[in-house]
């Protein structure tokens, strides 16, 4: 890919700014950092005295969680949807 | 739930130690973690200067934006299955 064709956006997650590039638009950019901010609010709640580096790693563990539970989800559908084929 | 029913487990990620509790079997625990570990690695390699506490929140931002990915082709099987059914 050529360098014309990344997008680059400054995003704020908890009180940080972040240069990320990538291949999708800004708004996706935007919709991912907000909602990486929004749970690090959320665990920084319910944990008020953890810093912000254990923070960012609970934050990361979570979503992986939630990763892996749509991934199961996924898969279920996906076998369904072959079963039926057959 | 009682605290009986919770999960404790002591998890490694990109060395330091962090004591997760659940609902969650060990093993999904650690799984979790595992991942967290390998793409702080991953994410470290490409960006060696960062520090901790930004590679943690970009950890999160990478995970986060797989996960809206797998919801979008999520979404998309799910609307093929309620199109066959009507």
């Amino acid at each position: 890919m050529s360098e014309q064709e990344k997008t680059r956006a400054t995003v704020d997650i908890f009180g940080q700014q972040f240069k990320i590039v990538g291949t999708e638009s800004t708004s996706h950019m935007r919709l991912v950092a907000s909602i990486v901010d929004d749970k690090m609010r959320e665990i920084s709640q319910m944990n008020p005295s953890l810093d912000i580096n254990k923070l960012a790693v609970l934050t990361a563990v979570n979503v992986v969680h939630d990763y892996i539970k749509l991934k199961e989800e996924y898969e279920k559908l996906e076998k369904e949807r072959r079963t039926k084929k057959e």
